[in-house]
């Protein structure tokens, strides 16, 4: 098992919780201006329940240096033994991939990160060699574009018209050479959790699309988790974040969301036999 | 045609060229330690030789916020009428990939994106709507592993056995209904250039991969060009950026090779009957 792996299941342990928050900060939604104080609110508030934080690159990017300070402050607010993902899709030639690496292990010091497949394992090797990283590759994605290439047919000497996204997944266990692999499978689409869990019984698999997205989030629980019901890191964002909109309460809203979600998590958990252990 | 189009067909016949430098800071490559004043260097060296800058975000995000600084200054230095493109790979659901479109154009001010077709058009409408910008999908990239997904074959009713980066560009062009849309095609596999140029006779084709990675300039060239010898950007970037590492007079090894690869540019478009204009 790598440290990666460990990491994030003794946090999950810890919080006795598969959540993982993504932290996206729309100014547009906020209950607060101030980028760092919004997220500081919603990790004190929450980081008892959840295993992981999961911040998207993409909102602290729109709003230039003064986003990317905050998301540096934010990193510094979540305690150390909770799984840090940086959600930034990376991928790039091996050259510009290894600066990408640096720049999310090193500079922002992320626990794991996700990158696309679409170059191959030559443009992800920067990241899959660094063994007490986490990688999650983009398998199937949570949006409702993700049928046009991902469900692809291919054709193959050894196999009949299997979806590209199987392929990848395929490909992202032979490239696990160090056990720190996982996938990004959306809830939106449980079948394929279930069909990916059944291809790589021991992989993470980070599960975005439960909440404003619609993904049902007893099957993504249901079918994402291993044989033990672990390794499975079900992402909620915006409904935790955005609970509420007022200033006073928001802390207090996402909070409440995110025990709804943990605890909605771990029932199904229990139904299907496989609780924390006391 | 796009306002981008035209800003790159311009760009290109005031310099007569196709080239397009990659600012890609490494310091350990750099004959200045300060990024801004390198690329400051670099840009007055070299910015009557080309049609482009394409700074790559890898090289600056490893840096963090003081390279996203540097990233900031370098594209102050850049003469407003040449196209500036950034090298970003983006992508993500939409909501999110609405926050990188955002980054992109409207912080960094990019006139154009590279971005990555794996999550589906919805992903990519937030850049594709906008007409005034141009977006590079990947389409076939110039590094070895590229023939690990992109070259999967298809099967599907109309036709039989395409590979995926065949259909990627394909679909592309589907979509570029404001004519604003281009693919990213390495000079590492001159035939795929070749075949993606009849597929989309029209479409801008930014290709990297000469210089360092080996891609053979003539027929990148030759292939690359639109049937009056435009619309293709050749970029090159280690071999003109670290030409010399000597602090004295890296600057002029660069315009020099600036020069040379420009000339070799505009000597095959002279051999195929597609000179600039007088």
């Amino acid at each position: 098992m790598s440290a990666f792996v460990e990491k994030l299941l003794v946090a999950a342990q810890r919080s006795r919780s598969l959540l993982c928050v993504g932290l996206d900060p729309d100014p547009a939604q906020m209950a607060l201006p101030d980028v760092a104080e919004f997220n500081r609110a919603i990790i004190e508030a929450t980081s008892d329940l959840v295993c992981a934080y999961k911040p998207n690159l993409a909102f602290y990017e729109a709003l230039g240096v003064p986003g990317l300070l905050a998301l540096e402050k934010t990193l510094q607010h979540i305690p150390s033994h909770i799984v840090t993902i940086g959600d930034a899709k990376r991928g790039d030639v091996q050259p510009s991939s290894r600066f990408y690496a640096r720049a999310m292990f090193d500079r922002w010091g992320f626990d794991a990160v996700t990158v696309i497949p679409y170059l191959g394992s030559d443009s992800l090797e920067p990241f899959l060699e660094r063994p007490e990283k986490g990688v999650f590759v983009l398998c199937r994605t949570s949006n409702p574009g993700a049928r046009e290439f991902q469900d692809l047919e291919l054709t193959g000497l050894e196999w009949e018209r299997r979806p590209l996204f199987e392929f990848v997944a395929l490909r992202a266990a032979a490239w696990d050479t160090h056990g720190n692999v996982g996938l990004v499978v959306g809830a939106t689409y449980p079948e394929e959790i279930k069909h990916l869990r059944e291809l790589c019984p021991d992989m993470p698999l980070l599960i975005p699309g439960v909440g404003a997205q619609g993904g049902a989030l007893e099957t993504a629980v249901r079918y994402g988790v291993d044989r033990n019901g672990r390794r499975a890191i079900i992402n909620a964002s915006r409904s935790v974040l955005y609970a509420s909109r007022d200033r006073a309460s928001f802390a207090e809203a996402a909070r409440r969301e995110a025990l709804r979600v943990r605890d909605l998590i771990n029932e199904t958990l229990q139904r299907e036999g496989k609780p924390w252990p006391r």
